[in-house]
């Protein structure tokens, strides 16, 4: 069979520029042989990259082969991978990443690594479910300081719909695969989040701590200069 | 075609020794011929039946066809049945009904009707939702006196789990078809009452306030007599 | 049956100083004489209300029966509700709305209309669906200009990803129910945003353009000063 | 990336007094340091708690790192946590657990185990489902004596339905994942439970042998002085 | 537009032989235009065939233009084409429909035409449903008699697996649309018949009465000379 | 509320010269208002469009309103918008179209209508389930013939597989909504479109006969020059 | 914890009078130790058992046990359990027990092992899937003659419909989980069989051999004497 | 239990000259005695054939035991099985085989397999997903050239409408299971590949490369001689 000549991967180096984020890939679902010639590409090149949902294994076998180029989080399951620094976390009070249970927290570390990468300071905040609803009075006058809330809930997601009418802040919700029966697989705490009777909560995917901890970087943009005067100011 | 000689209906009398529970009808996808029909043995029966989900058009129809045989109650489309007068309610606090919503009191209210039914009293605390928190612990302190507590709520029903955390009483979560998205059909309400992280909460049918209220009676019949001391009773 | 003491609707005007968001109902689903005691409530205690998804028949029947205080706008199927003058539009580049096709424009001004309500300004470009991309390049660049992008779009809903890929905004997808065969109802659409693979897209329900405007509203508010300030201020 | 100061857990040491129900924790999920630090809390404390669904490897784990502060009950997947003694049990006939199948005796045991830590007896009656509808008959008077009955089913879960048609109980439902094709994970068991055709029927969560036992708990507690004279006792 | 040459409809006259099962179409989802011309078909070709699931108007349209060729039966939606007799019911027991409701009458009624169209006879026992077990063990010994049992049942469709469990004789399920929530369109009482725990039950779609009685006619085409014999005889 | 500048509608006037397929729309979801603003476009620009899914109400209020500009075709619920011709039929034996039931003509139909828009001669072979295979075997040899070969059935839509085995043309399956129970809306057939035995069948919505005549355009122009030889007689 | 008296299975001697089927037990999903206990009932009841779904592993260990009273078939995964003899094979023409594909024998087998061990002949016709419409046309007039016609197919089971329409004898399908993408698990099957446009199809739970061949049981017994003939000359 | 005579096997050889496609089997769900026998059929018969999803341990194993008669291809999981060789590819530009992401590259791999058994040349442009347009923008003039367009998108599938307007070329849409929450399994990329707004995309089965080549391959043979005049040819 003949060799195919195009590459397997192109990372997208020109994604800060254009959304604010920074490249990141997933690594659950590529094989050995991709992951290594991503890793490759990236010191090569000299960037610096968020790899995600690296099983311990893998994560072993990387940071054995490239040294200082893998930096992994085992909490999180992400690495950062290049030689290059992580920007300093920016003043102010953190993002809020809020937990209704234990079990969620793997999703949570998984926000605040990818806000910690884009320095962005993010604060958990673990196992206040509604179910003992002083667990979370107890910390809402906290909460409500946070320019923006992520909150993480598997199970039914109550927690989504009870903060997101405490606090000022945009709330994003991330439901998880927690939970059993008809929680298996987190449909009931997705359907909670966009089912909400609390106006102003968006939601991501199931576990996806990545994309929440995005979200909240892109609108954390939005206490910097205006985008038009940005736009009239580089015309000049 | 042979004519049929086995009837169309059997009602089951009996079903109150056996259960505690009084017999009843669901009047949706039932003819007019057979509503009639069943109208006409309970009458002749001189027994008293409840009749559920009777839309306005049978309903007129049957009222004038029956006159004082059956009695009417739009609010919660249900009617009773037959020439017996229905049981006085029963003394102590009544059944709390909570709703998350305005418009959720339908079913709320065909809960109300069958507890009233079985003599036993009920009130409805409406649209204490949990966007507006307050609202629900503006009641919490009256609600813990219940003896049974019946929430109902459709959209993504966080009521269940912060109420059922509030209270000691039994709470059996009701879900509604109220909402749209993924909400329409009460599917995210029926999830959030199964997967719920509050112990203790029961569930119901989607709309099903009818079977709310059945369990609620069985319930209260907890408070009499022990049944094998019923049973020890009997032989003698 | 004894009356209910409790009443059927309790408004919520503390919501917009815990969240930043004015009360809202939803008008769908309730009875006549429900949204006749709600606007009666609005009026009485002077106060000014958003309600949507309301049909043309119960629009009629509110305006006639409350002249100046129901104020319907049919394109968005919304009403301003009571006698209060909303707030001018405040400055700036305004909130992209940014439609798929032109079938989605129901759900787009119902997102306009809650910006509007706000006194956030929205504008509104349709029709720019993926399979005819130039559509999108065209007006790319004046979309990198908007301070939060809410992107609608029923069928398939890949205009989520493109254009997140190509804005620094935050973009908040509204799936809506357009469509037929698997999209009918919007679950394909709502799949698209929620397994996007462009990082920072959140989502909201299905035809929720009233919450994807308020999350819009809170993500503006980041532009103020910081919470932590305020909350300093006001302990001075 | 630096520490989290907020903890991993917030036990509930005061759900007893709101609820009537002890702290319990789900084992499933959490990692073996989550409930390292959970059983050391309890013990730490002085407190007594359930865990459920606790797997052999982390149970064998756990008894041998706390010895006498972890005791586990293989049949149930339970472990009591902490020095404390259970309660003695309650005089008065058991609850009833009910089980369709042999298949289904795990969720069954788990209801028993907590029945047994908040000092209610209960007793299990095995097999009995109603394909051979006599192993059903020859034990329905001495169901009928139980104040609460719990059902345990899982494949079409019919046994709700006859059964519920035989007691004056109120009847909790378990649907289990038990079963394969369209039974596999129990949906098919759940829907029975709540299309039931036999009123007052309530239901749980698939497998949530727990929260049965829980929802139990609460009903017993009706046998005991009414909560309004409690409350009045209570504040003489 | 060039017209197309080929039929709309090609009748199976065929079948009887190859299958024991004479040609019947399902009206519904067919235009006024495609049933006149399959009317015409029939009565032209002399032939006799089985309309089903034929709304009341359709039926007063073909009655009126067809007379004598189309002889409707209300209580089944059922209509006999053309002007050949239906054979005279066979001797026997007939074939037992047993429905859990009388909702479900609509369906059995459509299983008896459909025998009835084949010359066998088919008697209804209507509302034995398990809720009230006795009902349906009044009638058990009657029921053991027919050589083929159809069971038609909504909502949880218990009645399969109970009746299943009774009866020496091949039991077709047949689950009906009727019921609410989770039961609603009949996916509940669908999952019940396929994952009874009474073995030997077959089921057909949802309110299928017809599929039900072409496989009640094929089974008792096994009580006539075998197949083998009939083979034979045909080859000399 | 300021208005809108941006147009409600943005017609793709460049698809055929990217992808070989002219522009068309579909009528369902949209306003009267929407659909005069592009009929009167498409004519003001002196172009030519197909309308699909447009309502029989909503065609006689075009044909009233643009005369000449609308031709409607009834049986297949799509128009011809615009004054310009469409183009002759290509030589070669046509598409051939064929339909598992008569109920499946109004789908046929929408994709020979779209054939004829492009030029391309379509024929309609209807009615040959799978049930009585010898209607299909009857025109086998005639199928054989066709470049491409569109298969539109409903209910369990075993057709597509059957033929697929018996044909060296494309085959496109178009699953129809068609059918009750389990097959209603279309999901039967569609799974059996996609899970096929038979290699080689490719699949588009639920009732686009639309899509798959677009399908087959696009593949018939496989039969002119090599798109490589086109691009590089361009160049030259 | 008191232990409980009742014991964990109870087996159904009775059911062959009642229902004409042997008793058997599901393996699967059963501990060790109930299997072993079951066993040890059945041999020392001296009666016969079937079991299904047993694993390699646990037959080994049983077969290990118990030695001649467990009698283990790997193919069909099947086990007779007890020292009594199956009953010899009634004569006539076997079952046929028709597979789509190789990967659908399992099931098949499972069912001709159930039919064995009732004493009913079984064959099995392997891959004869209609892709290669061929395969199955060259053994339909084997298939004519077969009293009962059992169809084993996984993917999108098209075999149900073809072969239905083919043969006069009673066809029970039985949809397989083999297959991916939809088709996994077996839902796209078991929706073919229950969609089927073939009149007089049955079907059982997806991998369910067992439950087909019980089927096919109770269907040959109707060509022995009428049951109602059986029943007089009983009482006589 | 006696033997079955039939064969396990019957491979159709028949395929290539009905439909052009050569015979392939897949090897996931077969045993390894059933994939043992299928290689020496096609070996004894000294054929060719395609076997897919073939795991590295089976591989190893075929390998070993029939040497030069399997040729294992690991990137694409396929064998090729018997000693005949495989065609020259066929002259022109190549089959485009487009990837989303990296992690769809085995999906992909299994397309070109097929096509090159073929002797279709295909040429795989990977990792070209949406987020980043200018990937997809880079190769496009490219991808024009192609006859036939394989669409490869795991996630949201966002990349098949986006294509899909750009290129003249039919598209082939393979769903990949590949992607979390929502994404998991497939559905939501296959639910954009149905519902896609871009006209002319048609879909197989999620993870079907293979079915995807055989499409690919029904549709190049366009570019021979018309078949009406093939079979005119072969008349002669």
């Amino acid at each position: 069979m003949t060799d195919r000549v195009d590459p397997d991967h192109r990372l997208d180096w020109a994604r800060e520029a254009r959304t604010g984020l920074p490249e990141a890939i997933l690594a659950d679902g590529k094989t050995s042989g991709q992951l290594d010639a991503i890793v490759q590409t990236v010191i090569a090149e000299g960037r610096r990259m968020l790899m995600t949902r690296l099983g311990a294994d893998e994560a072993a076998r990387l940071t054995s082969n490239f040294r200082h180029g893998v930096v992994f989080h085992p909490a999180s399951m992400t690495a950062v991978i290049g030689l290059q620094d992580i920007p300093p976390a920016q003043p102010g009070p953190p993002v809020a990443i809020v937990t209704a249970g234990t079990s969620d927290l793997t999703v949570a570390e998984e926000a605040r690594a990818t806000l910690h990468f884009a320095g962005v300071p993010g604060g958990i905040v673990a196992d206040v479910g509604v179910a003992g609803l002083w667990r979370l009075l107890d910390v809402v006058d906290e909460l409500r300081k946070a320019p923006v809330v992520i909150a993480v809930a598997g199970m039914e997601g109550a927690l989504f719909s009870v903060l997101a009418g405490l606090v000022p802040a945009p709330l994003i919700a991330v439901p998880t695969s927690k939970g059993y029966g008809v929680a298996a697989g987190g449909q009931a705490a997705l359907s909670s989040a966009l089912a909400t009777c609390a106006p102003g909560v968006t939601c991501v995917n199931i576990d996806n701590g990545f994309g929440a901890a995005c979200a909240a970087i892109k609108m954390l943009a939005l206490r910097g200069p205006r985008r038009d005067e940005l736009a009239r100011d580089r015309q000049v």
